[in-house]
């Protein structure tokens, strides 16, 4: 995964001092040499932004006030951002999206999407009609023994799937963390902020994108039930969601943030006619392979049973666990291959996989048919209607 | 849990050479000491009862041809049996069950209840009316840890419970064994033996009365989907269940039969405001407490952190593990002190307790609702309507 | 493993009220029906004894005060005791084993052999020179996976076995129990008792035997460290040993009685030169199997990949756990069918398993190994010299 | 852990296209922003050398063809390096180690110190009167969880500690790998580089650092048997130690790279007199904590009940598994600190820990220790004699 090529420069918009998520998104695009930051408009706050940049070795002509700003000057530089990574809470996902779309330069943007739906659909078209890469941060994905998962199913070593098992039960907002001031419950649990959906937004389209990876099978219809269990809470922290896909099998997935005792605890199941796999991202360096009438085996990440298309992904020998930062700058990389394709018009490495625009309008519309399903007391909706 | 008293006569319906839970049945009755096997009417064909009969020791006089005839003569005898227990596919529940009522016998009978409502309805009535003891046998919640989750629940540890999760996964119907003459298969998927429910009602059950045992909350609202993915399968072999608890509190529940690489998989999660426990059967010596801000912690049956209401159902020390045979012989050990108090005519030890006829009118009910919500799209229907 | 015959008449040495293990080995002797408790000796405290008889429903004039008046009473009895099961502490054990031998009845002895070394040789001796059965209850060598592992070493699947690490850790007495008074604590930490062994005859000859059992490789040397941590303590209470095999393979075993956190932990590995075992005592459903070059495969009792000699001593199907107490019937009942070879004449079944008085000998020939080895700064000692 | 200042400039020695460790090590420099590359004497092969030069974006002229010629000439720019890492066979350790050093450059070498005891005890000499930085990767002591345990046994948290059990069981050994080629294998048997240690070496060494790391205690005598299981294998390939601490404490180490079934295996138990803990490296955000007479408890990285220790060389959330090379890299940076101390001339934060040359010469007495031991059938050597 190393790269010996030029690493491709980018800002950043949000990620200023004290956030979780923007250290996260650099750490993983300089991992393996590919990215490197030179810009950002990282608060909204000007002496917050500048002091931000000046700690990350950001030139401070190229500390910016706004994003608007930022694209303007960067792409008039000749040495100006090739990229920008947006880490801005969910409603202010579109806005640069779009502005720096326009401005020419790829697009990395931290899911969900967007705030609304309509965000999503008119960024989706520009993003479709650009020439530009556009990725969304489905980093789950980014986990070598997921993308061994997706390519044993996409070999027939399930036979058809049947049923898709997903949950993403967390404990951290069983008690009204909002109510303190917590900046990051705050700004999940805030409609104006997070858009309609709380849980179902912040790790439902998590675990969504998840069963649509690994299984790849088209979702027709969805019911959901959303619950808010934490008293004057504005949002739902807790999903129940049926899923029919397009061929006749089923899903399931459940997503909590009152799940006392489960810090992260997304897991996959996936049941075919002739086996079936788990994947549990706490233990991410594990994956379970089941067939039927034979023991469980335990696949490890680039041990014995490992394919080359999860091995592709790795850097250290098995037994040496990689983690979730690994696996988000996996997704970084496979960005990087992308762009550089592109720049160049060659044509894409087949086996480089990320999250993209469709993902991302996706994940919105799976937001929306589980509030409208919810709305209605479960009942059956189409994932587009 | 040993008895040191005279053990309490018993007569078997069912339970003839081959069957898996006829022995089962009887290890659990006579492993604490509490009830021994004199007569039985042990299968259909009189050449094969007898034969049965034999090998358990039984009389050949006490060997019956059909159960209206043990009811007869054993109700006659001085030494007559004082229980039955019926181990017979679900449609030949109800007839024997009410028999033995009848005839003055405590019964203990296998889950689910019966095949139909309404046999179930006319058992409970009849049961209600009737001084003897009934047991259900589900025996789950005769594990030491399922009584301390109970225990845990009642007296607050968990705060008020939000949510309860069940899953109960199998993987031996994921292809059609039924086509290939397997007994156990045969009748479990032919709804004039089984009644209108497959997995809902064979495993379905017993994950609906652990949610149930552990919570002690009263459900109000069922919305179901029964998905039959083997082809030609003339019941259900998968059902996603969402519950709505008359307190506010929401479940789910999941039971498959098609689930590869699940023996028995059947697992239980409670969520309240303040803790959540964990129990998985296979492993059923540990149960997960994880109390809200701090580490998790692995109760272990008999260990540091039991309590009495598990220890009093334990037979050996801690690190020594209990099973399966052990949790369902204490259903029939909690059965015998019932019945030895009723005859005696003395109160009930309050901490007794077994899985009676209202547990088996509901599991019932909890089926039918299934049905009719999965044949309406999912639609929420009352347990009781 | 259901007997359908006769069962064998017993009586039973020590076992009185509020003892553990007496419990489990008549549990153990009924679990399939092979044998009845019909005499005791249960107490040296005649009226403890009598009143323990009493309790489990043995006859008041075959509740005895001593040993040698039972074997003297029973073995003139038309229907007197087959066998003798001795429960006592292992100073106890030389004398009536030997006097119900001369009796003709056949003995079921606790571990270790004896308090010491000559006392054991002498047994020995005796029981070789008779046609009884004499065996003693190394439990663990009756679980089911322990079963298979022994035959998946013994049928080659491992290849040329190299190493085999076995460890029991227990944390009970890692405080001065035997100064509370507490009785289990106290004769094993009595060396008048016990004999010289503390930690290394209690748990350690386990050990020892289920490296022996699943090996089947002869140990050649021995070095040892014994360590008494806890101040005052008389016996060791943490065994090291390095062992040599005849074949050129090593041995590590380590015992503990002050390993804080571990119940009962019992853990055995065997690396071959072309795959790997490992099961753990208190999760004995799970044998794992690491053949070279492919993941690890986890099987399980009764499941897919349990081969016939492990389902031979299996009672339920796979997903349904067994115990402690199903692998002591385990052994029980492999002792009633040799019983009942031996009182008929035929040969032995020759999958028929137990541990007799050679693994009984070989076990205090280990303590004592152990003992002179650790004396002398851990150098090495012949087992047998 | 994040730098926010100018990075220090470091070379290397060793490292090349193809190897492992090398990359392992520069990821780990660069992760936190610590160090940048920007010198190499990459390989003894200068094509090589070169071309892995380019690759790593390193100047053509700061490539050199020998880490002789990179400290004369690296020590005379103003630009030069103010580091270097030395990840070669152990063979070659010593000698850029001491050159570097008295070029007045800070240290960082990968383990084991040197191939020899001679070399480490003149390299151990220089480095004690040098003002500069070694360090020594035994990355393990970098893991969050780790410095936990160490905490928590420094602050009584366990009681005194009586014992302590350190695994460290590999499986790519079970063949005669290096008769393949295999680059890795060949130098690691080949007592010509890698010293007269084997498998002591190459992981006894990283077992017994942790086990050092984590209890503090003083080593003071040690046993131990070395076998060589592979034919004709020119080193020991399994490694069984007892260990005497100074206070009376006790220690078991079991080192193998012929145990199939293993990745990379290490494992740590510490037992106290009122506590114990257990951490495995394959699952490194785990640390279970046993009190005695209570629950075991599963801490977590960063979760409830992770101490301010641990936390500080955490870099995302709890439930976000961080591995291997976020450990290693904690090293690094651990290192940084101590480096820009030294410069600075200020204290350096008591936090701070990483393995130095102190730990450098004691894992070359071990090794030494245990060969002699080993070749003298176990008997008892002082560490330092």
């Amino acid at each position: 995964m190393r790269n010996y090529m030029k690493p491709i420069r980018y800002g950043m918009v949000g990620g200023g001092r004290g956030g979780f998520i923007g250290h996260v998104h650099r750490t993983a695009a300089s991992l393996d040499g590919h990215f490197v930051l030179v810009a950002g408009a990282l608060s909204s706050n000007p002496s917050r932004a500048d002091a931000s940049a000046e700690e990350l070795g950001i030139e401070p002509s190229r500390s910016y006030s706004t994003f608007e700003e930022m694209a303007e000057v960067e792409s008039k530089r000749s040495d100006g951002i090739d990229a920008v990574v947006i880490v801005t809470p969910n409603h202010l996902h579109a806005a640069p999206a779009k502005t720096f779309l326009k401005a020419g330069m790829h697009v990395i943007c931290d899911k969900p999407l967007t705030a609304t739906l309509d965000e999503a659909k008119e960024l989706h078209a520009l993003a479709k009609n650009s020439d530009r890469v556009f990725a969304l941060t489905h980093n789950y994905s980014g986990y070598p023994m997921i993308r061994q998962a997706r390519e044993m199913v996409r070999c027939g070593e399930m036979g058809a799937i049947r049923l898709v098992q997903v949950e993403y039960p967390q404990g951290w907002l069983a008690e009204p963390l909002e109510e303190t001031g917590d900046k990051k419950a705050s700004w999940r649990t805030d409609p104006t902020r997070s858009g309609p959906g709380g849980c179902v937004a912040d790790i439902g389209t998590h675990a969504y994108h998840l069963m649509r990876f690994v299984s790849e099978l088209a979702v027709k219809d969805i019911s959901a039930e959303l619950t808010s269990f934490v008293p004057k809470r504005r949002v739902d922290d807790n999903v129940s969601v049926r899923l029919r896909f397009a061929n006749g099998a089923r899903g399931g997935l459940w997503a909590s943030q009152v799940a006392i005792g489960h810090e992260n605890g997304l897991r996959i199941r996936v049941y075919g006619e002739t086996a079936a796999l788990e994947w549990i991202q706490a233990d991410p360096n594990y994956l379970w392979l089941s067939p039927i009438g034979e023991p469980r085996r335990l696949l490890t990440r680039a041990g014995a049973g490992a394919w080359p298309v999860s091995n592709r992904v790795c850097r250290v020998a098995a037994g040496h666990p990689e983690g979730y930062q690994e696996a988000f700058a996996n997704i970084y990389s496979e960005v990087a291959v992308a762009i550089r394709a592109k720049e160049a018009g060659t044509p894409l490495d087949s086996r480089v996989s990320y999250p993209g625009i469709d993902d991302g309008l996706e994940g919105m519309q799976f937001i929306y048919a589980c509030i409208e399903s919810s709305s209605n007391d479960g009942k059956w909706v189409q994932l587009v209607n």
